[in-house]
C-alpha cells in the first residue's frame, strides 16, 4: 500500500484540490496510491500555520507515507521544490519553511528533474503541474536521490525554539503561542515535560496568568481559562466553550512563559 | 474490502482529522482500510446533530462498514467508549447519546482493552488516542466481545419519539423538528407513512401551518413554504431558495404537528 | 483500479455527501471503486459554477475515471439524467448544462434503466437514489448503451464562446469572466494563445484596463492588479493578497476584452 497525504491552502470550493488529486492518481503508479487529506483550509499563504499542522499530523501516519504539502505564495518564482525523507516519512514541499519543524530529522534534496513537470501554460498552479508529479514519482518508487541533488540549507521559519532556565526547585521557560486552533485554544511550544514532577506551575500568555491546571476541557468551569497538556505534548491554554484567543485578543506568536517552584 | 466511515466535530482546518485518518491507516491492518467521511463539520459538541447525521447516512453503507463517530465534549472524563454492532454495521463512539437513533438494533459493549489506547501525554484527543485505535482493531478483524463487556444501559438523548392518535379518517401526530439542514429545511421526525393514503394533511411547525404539499423543491413557488416527503422518509418543511429555519426563526426541537382528515 | 470523482453542491455539514459515498461504495462492485472529491461546495444550485469546476478538473484525471456531478435544482422534476463518455472520461449528471464545456467531445445517453434507481420514498435526494446507483453501474462495468438511448440535444448553458477578430499585427478578442475563484481572481474564457507572440496586449474587464502582465502572483506589487496566464490556459486578472472581484465589484459574466498590437 502506498499512501500520499495532502496539505494545501487551496480551499475546497474550487477545482484546485480535485486537480491535484487527479494528477496524483493518474501519475502515481498502478494501482494508484491511496490519498488522505490533512487539510486544505490553511489560511491562504500562511506557511507557519501549515508547518505546524503538518508537523502535528505526521507522527500519526505510517513512515511509508508520502506527505505532499503545498502552501506556496512564491509559486512561479525560482524558490526550490524540496523532496525530503526521514524516520517519519517522505515529503514534497516548497522551500519556504513549510518543513521547518521536521527539518532536523530530514535529508533534503532539491528537485531538479524538470522533465517530471507537466508541460502546460501558466505558472500559477505548481501544485498540479510540479509538486503532484514529483510526489507521484516517489509513489511510483523513484528514489529521493534520483530527483535532484542534496540541499544543505533549506529555508527555515524565523522563529526560535523555547528556552528553559532554573532547576527542579524553581525555574522559568520562555516560548510562544505556536498555534491557535479552530476552538481558539492557545497551543504553546512549551513541552509539558519541562515542568518538574510535583512542582506548582503558572502559565502566562501575553502577560495574563493561568493558574488553574486541568486534565481535560470538561473539568474547566464555564468562563474560566485553564492550562492543560495538549495533544502534541505541549502546554496549552483554553476557555471552555469559547475562544480564548478571541476573549483575550491573543494571536500566534504571543509570548508564553511557564514558571514553576516547589 | 474493509471500510471505516468518519464523523467528527473536528472541522477541516486543523490537524485533528488528519491525525485520526493517519492512525486508522497505520493501525487498521495491511492493506489498510478504505476511509470515507460522513462529515467533520458537526457544530462543536452538538451530540444530537451528530446522532441525526450518523443515523441518516448509515443505511447507505454496506453493513460491513465500521462507523467511527467522535463528538465528545466529555473527552478525558470517565464516560465510556462504546463498540457496537447490528444489522446496519459496526460502530465506535463515546457513550453520550451519539448512537441514540440506532441503539434499538445494536449490541453494545464498553471498551475495556485499555492496552489498545495510545500511550501519549494529554487527555484532550481521544479521537486519535483511543477511538481510532479501537476502530482500527475492529478493522483488523478483532471481535466486539474481545474489546470489553456488554453494556446494558448506554446513554440516550433526552428526546421522545413522535406519537400518533386517531385513525384513517382523521388523526393527529405530534413530533419535533429533528434536524435543520444546511439549506434551512425543517426535517421532522414524523414518518410520511403515518398520513393515510388519500387524506388531506396539514403540517404545523411551531404554530405555523404549511398546507401546500409538493413532491420536490422545484414545484414550490418562490417565497412560499411547502411540505414534502424528505430523503429520510419523514415529513419536512421547506422554503424554495431560502432558509425556512431563518425566515421563521425556528430551531431544532420545535414542535411539529401533522393533522389529517378525509 | 476504478475511480469515481464527486462534485456536488451538498456542502460538507450534512449527511448528504456521506450517503452518496456510501451508496457508491455499496453498489460500485467488489472491490468498491476509489472515490475522489472534486468539490462539494458549489454554491447551491449554481450549475454554471459547477460546469466550470468540472471542466477544469477533469483533464487531470485518468480517462478511465467516472465523474459523478450533481448540482440539480430540478431534482424530482422530469429533467433527464445523463450518462456520457468521451476521450476525457465518463460522466453522470443532470441534463441542465452541467456538462456544457465538455459536450462537444461527448457521446450522451439518457438514463432509462429506472430499475437501477433506489426504491425509496421522497423525491428530493436523487444524488443518492438515482445518480449514485447509475455511476455505480458504470463502475461495475455496465456500458453507456445499456443505460438508455442516445440523446441528441442535451441542455447547454446560455453562454457564448469568446470571439477573436484582427490579425497578428492588431486585434481584439471579446469574452467574459467565466469564473471567480476563491481568491477573487477573475478567470476569463480568453485563451492566452490568442495573443500573438511578441504583441503588446491590454486586458479590459468590465471597462477597467489591466496593462501589467506578470508570470505569477508574486511578481505583482501590492495593491496593483495584473494580468497573467492562468492554470487553465486562459487569461486572468488578479490583485495580490486581495480579491479583485470584490475590489472592483465584478462578478462572473462581466465582459472581458483583449486588445493587442505591435
Amino acid at each position: 500500500m502506498r499512501l500520499v497525504s495532502l496539505l494545501t491552502d487551496f480551499g475546497l470550493t474550487d477545482y484546485y484540490v480535485g486537480a491535484v488529486r487527479g494528477t496524483l492518481l493518474r501519475l502515481g503508479g498502478d494501482p494508484p496510491p491511496m490519498l488522505a487529506d490533512l487539510t486544505h483550509d490553511v489560511p491562504p499563504g500562511d506557511v507557519e500555520h501549515a508547518a505546524h499542522v503538518l508537523a502535528a499530523a505526521v507522527p500519526s501516519f505510517s513512515p511509508q507515507t508520502i506527505h505532499l504539502a503545498v502552501v506556496d505564495p512564491g509559486v512561479g518564482t525560482d524558490r526550490h521544490i524540496l523532496a525530503a525523507e526521514g524516520p517519519l516519512g517522505r515529503f514534497v514541499a516548497p522551500d519556504n519553511g513549510l518543513l521547518h519543524h521536521l527539518l532536523d530529522d530530514l535529508t533534503v534534496h532539491r528537485v531538479a528533474r524538470t522533465e517530471l513537470f507537466l508541460d502546460v501554460p501558466g505558472a500559477t498552479f505548481h501544485g498540479r503541474d510540479r509538486f503532484a508529479p514529483v510526489a507521484a514519482a516517489l509513489a511510483r518508487g523513484e528514489t529521493l536521490a534520483s530527483l535532484g541533488p542534496p540541499l544543505e540549507d533549506p529555508v527555515r521559519l524565523p522563529i526560535s525554539p523555547p528556552t528553559r532556565t532554573g532547576d527542579d526547585q524553581a525555574g522559568v521557560a520562555v516560548g510562544r503561542v505556536a498555534h491557535v486552533d479552530r476552538y481558539g485554544n492557545l497551543v504553546t511550544d512549551l513541552p509539558h515535560g519541562w515542568i518538574p514532577e510535583g512542582a506548582r506551575a503558572v502559565l502566562t500568555v501575553a502577560g495574563r496568568a493561568v493558574e488553574h491546571w486541568v486534565r481535560c476541557y470538561d473539568e474547566l468551569p464555564r468562563g474560566e481559562a485553564g492550562a492543560l497538556v495538549g495533544s502534541q505534548g505541549t502546554v496549552e491554554a483554553s476557555l471552555p466553550g469559547a475562544s480564548l484567543a478571541e476573549a483575550w485578543g491573543i494571536a500566534r506568536g504571543a509570548e508564553a512563559v511557564l514558571r514553576w517552584s516547589r
